[in-house]
């Protein structure tokens, strides 16, 4: 990449921070992508009138985000790093427990095979879901979203799609870095087989969760397990090495995630722990999809993550399996969910309630 | 919307072009979005390592788009226009002749209802195809692609699928402005509706043939028309207003379209002549989808049209019409069919040829 940053704003006039000017440089090397840089302008971006009134409402009313901000929030140490991630964990937490009460899922905490997990039984089982499971796999980085603050994800479609469901509290960074979050996940996915038939059981979940969903799939496949019947992946962390257009093209404009640099790309850092971060197991948008089960993605037009979940998507096709792609207007990372109780949130939900029903049965 | 512009680089510094710094004003007026505008830095695109190495090529060797370049495309008159589309359509013209010969797809000029068209054999129709028929809609921007011009799209699809084709070669501004495009499709397909049967009969185009294509369907249904099997949406233009987000998020990094403002938008106000922009006939998107047929959606992470496509997918499936949408990384407008030969081209055709497989029988 080009070492010097300058900026060409609209063809206007020419401003270089470094005093420099660079011309784009073509230099392809082999198998690497050709040396060559944008500068693009900066632009005004209004609130998006294609999103619902709620999305526009949080928009206008939230601010717009600071990359410089989110730049100076990386922890100065691993013990800050855990204080930071035990106060938002309890705050989560908190909010879980309201959450629960409120959908009227009951939460029970178990350990399977050393793994810490969480049991979600919706106060009503539809007929169909007599049977089935769907596994929730927490998103936070890998770095954040433990214990309790596991479980809004699987409360919500236990809720909706009148299934039960289990999140699994898979171990993270710095203490446990990956494979540990992978084998966690398998191995608790090993004791459910003795329970459950797989074509009976749905993992999934979003950003890192939906990664590690997927990547725990690989994992299945290569020790010759039968994999679940169904994937839900909401904007999955599908390449955890800054690769996807939308990290550079939507920087500064989702709000969620703001820029790949900072937080996210330490907590990448702290997951891969040296591996390649290349490693399917680990990016799993680079693995084999073939004989994948039917896979659900959603995403939204400012979600940094927009590129993951459409590579994703065309990985699945191109290996012929069932893939089913989303994306909403004006959303930003994770908002499907996350700003709750929106249109949005309310349709996709009943999407996923949906593919459940079809591909659990 | 603010009428200032300012510039807020990364929060670095900030810098306004019209010697006022505005801040974000907050003023939601009933059904308007809210009154804020966010000014979002510029930033450094690299090639999107994600995309096919051939689309990496290009995007490498063709020059950054630039968004004052494009603005100055504009036409200075209506006789400016037409000799410019005529020089264009002339060109392309001759390419599309050496395309059918390449693809042993052999067009027939021919006029139904007084509109011209453009019959599409391949030399070899698939056994489930014999009855069936692909109606193609040329993109243009509702103001090029005239005559022999609107065939590529089409003749693509007849080779690829081996499926017979048509196109339309319907009216333009600014001799002929809304409805008249319209009009000439639901005309043409009501009597194609005398020789095939609406259940072989696949209806599509990219860009504004994508969008005129959901526009003639909202008409054949207002008019009790039954409609055809399947809808080939390549990144419809489905809102001519400037609504869509990635119109803003993507505005100098989409290098098919760059900017809405110039030629863009030109072409819109000569299209509708007048007529609201939100008529579901000009912009289909505003429309009632319910009963639509199957439809097929692609854009890519650097489409203008992303958002467009994208609402329309949502729209279709709120509506509970089977919708199916990709997202080709990298990808500016129309990219997926034109820069044809690219791995992206030939896994669109693929699953356009499945598409219609399964839905024309």
């Amino acid at each position: 990449m080009c070492k010097k940053k300058c900026q060409v704003f609209s063809s206007l006039k020419t401003v270089c921070l470094s005093g420099v000017l660079m011309m784009p440089v073509i230099g392809v090397a082999a198998d690497s992508p050709p040396d060559v840089e944008w500068q693009v302008g900066p632009r005004t971006v209004p609130v998006p009138a294609g999103a619902s009134a709620m999305i526009q409402k949080t928009l206008a009313e939230g601010g717009q985000p600071s990359i410089q901000a989110r730049l100076s929030e990386i922890p100065s140490s691993d013990e800050a790093a855990r204080a930071l991630v035990a106060k938002r964990d309890k705050k989560n937490s908190e909010k879980a427990q309201a959450l629960a009460k409120r959908m009227n899922v009951k939460v029970e905490e178990d350990t399977i095979k050393g793994v810490k997990v969480f049991w979600m039984t919706p106060d009503e089982i539809a007929p169909e879901f007599q049977n089935s499971l769907f596994v929730q796999i927490h998103g936070g980085a890998y770095v954040v979203g433990a214990g309790m603050a596991s479980t809004p994800g699987g409360i919500v479609v236990a809720n909706t799609a009148k299934i039960k469901a289990m999140s699994i509290d898979y171990r993270m960074p710095p203490d446990h870095p990956f494979p540990a979050a992978v084998d966690d996940v398998v191995a608790v996915y090993k004791q459910l087989l003795k329970k459950y038939s797989h074509k009976k059981i749905a993992i999934g979940g979003g950003s890192a969760g939906g990664g590690l969903s997927l990547a725990s799939v690989h994992k299945m496949k290569a020790l010759g397990l039968k994999t679940p019947a169904a994937i839900i992946a909401g904007t999955p962390w599908a390449d955890l090495t800054k690769t996807s257009d939308s990290l550079y093209t939507l920087e500064g404009i989702d709000r969620a995630l703001v820029t790949y640099d900072g937080p996210l790309a330490a907590a990448a850092q702290a997951y891969a722990n040296g591996h390649d971060m290349k490693d399917p197991l680990i990016s799993p948008v680079y693995g084999d999809f073939s004989d994948f089960p039917p896979t659900h993605l959603v995403t939204g037009t400012r979600d940094l993550f927009l590129s993951d979940t459409a590579r994703t998507h065309r990985a699945l096709r191109k290996a012929g399996a069932i893939a089913d792609l989303t994306v909403f207007e004006g959303i930003s990372h994770g908002e499907h969910l996350s700003i709750f109780g929106s249109p949005e949130s309310q349709e996709y939900l009943a999407e996923v309630a949906e593919f459940l029903k079809r591909y659990l049965n």
